[in-house]
């Protein structure tokens, strides 16, 4: 038995925390975005995805610009919208996404193909690459934004088009075989098949996945000669079948390998679907992917992908914290393999790894006032190195105002506008809290009310407007270790389970059930096979995990020393950073530089105060030295 | 006044740690890297040198093949021939040396021009693209081999050949502006005027060394546009002005930067022009440089150039040991350079660093049995993603059989089997003894025989048979804290100064200096600034710098801690490493693996007995991993 979302039109996030991220989202970031793709911003990269449709419709001429898997861009930014219209009505929206979705529309050929790139540019060359060309992938997220826009905004007629066009794909692929380069079109599917029932999506969906490393030479079988252009932005070689995960059959994958993005959309596709199918092969093949990445390749950030090279997995305990990729859309995508996850089983980790990224590896994505967004993510930056020295070229120490590859920004923009999806699920029995966000829910057993001072304090209540008998079921973090819980201010008996509390009783009408426990600031360790964390420590609290950055420091960042038993204590605001932020100060110690680059007495430390903010918040400021891991001594 | 090299025809090793490594030379390196360039290793890489060479005279036809500069390989190997022959003369090797001079001068064309590749493959081309053509780098090298070969092995047919060769440089460039792509003609020039006196070769040296940088544009305006071919076996770009340190004139430069070994043969020819010359300007430039890369770019082991990304040196205080480029020739170059600031002052900090490269860096470049090499020394190799992951390509933890690039074999061959050079040098009032390695030397004020137990003991002895009045000036290694002196077993005054003592006085014959000193095992820090060495340690006694490799370890290399107060004691001989080394034994902690990627405590460390070998002999049994830079605490 899976269980089921709660989608975002039964959740209404009112949270201290999240809810003025998601007005950033619907007044700032996603009107930014459209300008972006219209090209409007004076200083910004060329975006011309929008042109490029309107090429595509003849409605301009011209030469199409920018990255094969343009048309993604815009893609996004629909589903965006659409989660922007469930937040807050907006009537001038709601009629650009009609005429953006009109103009689409009228993109689309005779057959149901749609694609910008290979209607302007190629069309001689349409499905004559799977491995570069990405046109699965686009149609992939056209396929999202349709269900997103039919499911929180009643909008449907992205849903017709798109109909047509997983109908087109479906007539190609049932017959041929055919392989998508970058996993994108399994998730478009389900989803579509999820909005419309149609079995047909996801059993095409089934069979891409099913398909996927049966024939580990398929696309060198079935790949053009080289033609000259670098469809994906970079030479993609066939024979580098690890790359995009085609090794192997992705039920008996075990490690997660290759293109990072490319691997955790593929395991939310395979999640999503053995939620769908009870295949318990395609289960465990997540299950095993899912422990490998979080307990042997993922970063204390949540950042996956630790090589810019191919923006890829490495090998198991291989995490440098200076020349980590971690790429924005990994940890979106971490959120989604995990949130789908949830549909087959109540499991804390997932839960853990949904709060964990989203307070973490990928909010730091964004730039606090949502109009600039990192790619690349890393817990150490080195200015004197950083986009500099080989090996450190991805490693900025600032977020740039937009990507010429610009598919990180909608990515963070979707997941923060649509973050009521993750909040709630029910079956049957449960209904499911697994995350301590503000919001009240209208769950199949009635009304719920959650108040949550999280992530800054540890008092959250919920609130039951239900007279039904049904499980209550609430994620309790992996990082409390002590809690009170109590029903009307009296203390009750719960199971304790695999990270979730089980609360079944005959609920009362305003029954309130309040969770109070301690945000102690934590220390954190890596395993020691982690070479290069050696020595170092982390610091969290609650969901959150620190930084040092230089602005906030007495001495330089990489001179710090943070003793053992030093008493670490929180303190706010954080000085020229907006918001309620808790920051931490502690009593370190600063190592002298020495006069020799090599001495026989190691450096003298001397006592120095040490200045700790949330990894999220690094970058807002003076452009500085920042690391995560700071020594301990 | 400069200080003079005595020649290695004056000085005769006799010492238990180099003299064995001079045999392997003559009686196993240098033999087996002719049959190398004769193609006649089975499994080996293919040279193709020779047949180069028989192609370029006629008396082979078929295709050029190898590195643009494969010529190099020959003339590195003939300076190496030309200094065992000084070692131990061997009739076979005089007549093949004899034979392949002879080869060399049927390639001689009639203008003087020499250079197999543009004779064979590109006639057309010749001193077309001096960027990437090499042209002047092998003429160089072959100009290098024709001074050994007169200096030490008193044969004059290659120096004729090359005289005609230079002369044909000199004709075309002392016209015309020429900047060497890769610097090395100018160290040829040099050593075949201190062989021939002719002033033509030191001047036209002093042009190249002047010219270059003074028009940063000079290789964007006179490359010819991109031909197809990567002449220097990867693109090099004329916009790169900093890869050949063409950016700025050489006087003027103030870091070390860019391609390493490049920059080291400029400074080695600068410091022997400033000596030639007296020229403060350019001796104050290879100063400032011999201090930024000595105090800022330099390993402990005294690798240099931090970048595999064109072999290069990136910026001050980057040296992460895991992804260390050091190439053997670097350290070999380094070598050089010192030996030639020493003809400029007796100053301990170049003596210090060919002591440093000597056992350390360079030396690690060869296996024990003196057949295979390394290109690359790394201070850190984690099996798991040496070699593979990306970022490690070039990280190998075992030497390879032979390189497609084989520069650095026969580097170390000429440089460890010319030994004798590095020992002495005199002037007018001194002598002085730079090495504390057993010889007998002839100077101008007579023989003096040196005994050493150096490096594995701090024994060493003068013995003086001399009537004349001079100064013995003896340099004391920095890390020597305390000695005693004594001269016929009576304590002396001496003055101490610049890392030298100075003994003047009427020295009777066997009049006999014994120096005493403790070699204790030392720790050596790194300063803060070097991030990837916070909170480690490496271990160290006399010049001898020690590793931690897998094989004598009970717990994994990457889980040892060494605190801070352990004992290390010295043994020896090791197991399964030949020679009389002395490894180090000490109590240390391992760190037990944690059942989760990240704890909110600390790996809990048990006891643990950790053994360091010296670094130089890594890599020469089982295939594991190994470390410099230990954890201490």
């Amino acid at each position: 038995m899976s269980i089921r979302e709660i989608p975002m039109n039964r959740v209404r996030i009112q949270d201290a925390f999240w809810s003025p991220r998601q007005t950033l989202m619907t007044d700032v970031t996603i009107p930014y975005m459209e300008s972006i793709l219209r090209d409007e911003v004076p200083g910004a990269e060329k975006s011309h995805a929008i042109s490029n449709f309107r090429m595509a419709s003849g409605e301009e001429t011209g030469a199409f610009y920018g990255m094969v898997f343009q048309d993604s861009d815009v893609a996004k930014w629909l589903e965006a919208a659409a989660y922007s219209l469930a937040l807050k009505w907006d009537g001038v929206l709601s009629q650009r996404v009609d005429e953006m979705v009109g103009l689409i529309g009228r993109c689309q050929q005779k057959d149901g193909y749609l694609n910008t790139y290979f209607t302007v540019k190629e069309p001689e060359n349409k499905w004559k690459n799977l491995l570069e060309c990405h046109e699965l992938y686009c149609a992939g997220h056209l396929l999202e934004a349709a269900a997103a826009l039919h499911e929180a905004a009643g909008k449907d007629a992205l849903l017709h088009i798109c109909g047509r066009l997983a109908g087109h794909i479906c007539d190609r692929f049932e017959k041929e075989e055919g392989i998508p380069g970058h996993q994108e079109i399994e998730i478009g599917l389900l989803r579509l098949y999820h909005a419309t029932d149609n079995p047909r999506y996801r059993d095409m969906a089934l069979r891409f996945l099913d398909l996927r490393g049966q024939d580990p030479d398929w696309f060198k079988t079935h790949t053009p000669a080289h033609p000259g252009i670098h469809y994906g932005g970079y030479d993609i070689s066939p024979e580098d079948t690890l790359y995009n995960q085609s090794d192997v059959p992705a039920r008996r994958q075990t490690v997660a390998r290759g293109h990072a993005v490319r691997q955790l959309y593929m395991l939310t596709a395979m999640a999503d679907a053995a939620a769908e199918t009870g295949d318990q092969g395609l289960l465990d093949a997540c299950q095993r992917l899912f422990d490998n990445i979080t307990e042997r390749q993922m970063y204390v950030t949540g950042a996956v992908g630790a090589s810019a090279h191919h923006e890829a997995f490495t090998v198991d305990y291989d995490l440098p914290p200076d020349r980590c990729y971690g790429e924005t859309c990994a940890s979106v995508a971490m959120t989604f393999f995990a949130h789908q996850m949830l549909k087959n089983r109540a499991d804390g980790r997932y839960a853990d790894l949904m709060e964990l990224e989203l307070h973490n590896a990928a909010l730091a994505g964004m730039q606090l006032d949502g109009k600039r967004f990192f790619y690349v993510n890393p817990l150490e930056v080195d200015t004197r190195v950083s986009g500099q020295v080989p090996g450190y070229e991805h490693v900025l120490p600032q977020r740039p105002q937009w990507h010429t590859c610009a598919c990180c920004p909608p990515n963070l923009a979707r997941l923060i506008s649509s973050l009521g999806k993750y909040l709630w699920s029910e079956d049957d029995k449960h209904v499911y809290s697994h995350l301590f966000i503000g919001s009240k829910v209208n769950t199949h057993f009635g009304e719920i009310l959650m108040e949550s001072k999280y992530p800054w304090a540890g008092e959250v209540r919920y609130i039951v407007f239900s007279e039904n008998e049904f499980t209550l079921s609430i994620h309790i973090p992996s990082h409390v270790q002590k809690f009170t819980l109590t029903i009307n201010g009296k203390a009750i008996d719960y199971q304790l389970r695999d990270g979730y509390i089980y609360i079944s009783r005959a609920w009362k009408k305003e029954d309130t059930v309040e969770l109070d426990f301690d945000l102690p600031v934590r220390r954190i360790y890596a395993d020691p096979r982690v070479r290069s964390c050696r020595g170092k420590v982390a610091v969290a609290r609650g969901p959150i995990l620190y930084c040092f950055e230089e602005v906030d420091q007495c001495a330089p960042v990489f001179s710090l020393i943070l003793p053992a038993n030093a008493d670490i204590s929180t303190f706010g605001p954080v000085p020229e950073l907006p918001g309620d932020l808790i920051g931490l100060c502690m009593e370190g110690k600063t190592l002298e530089y020495q006069e020799r680059l090599y001495s026989s007495s190691c450096a003298k430390p001397s006592p120095c105060r040490m200045i700790a903010i949330p990894y999220f918040a690094w970058a807002n400021r003076k452009k500085g030295d920042m690391t995560v891991w700071i020594q301990e001594g």
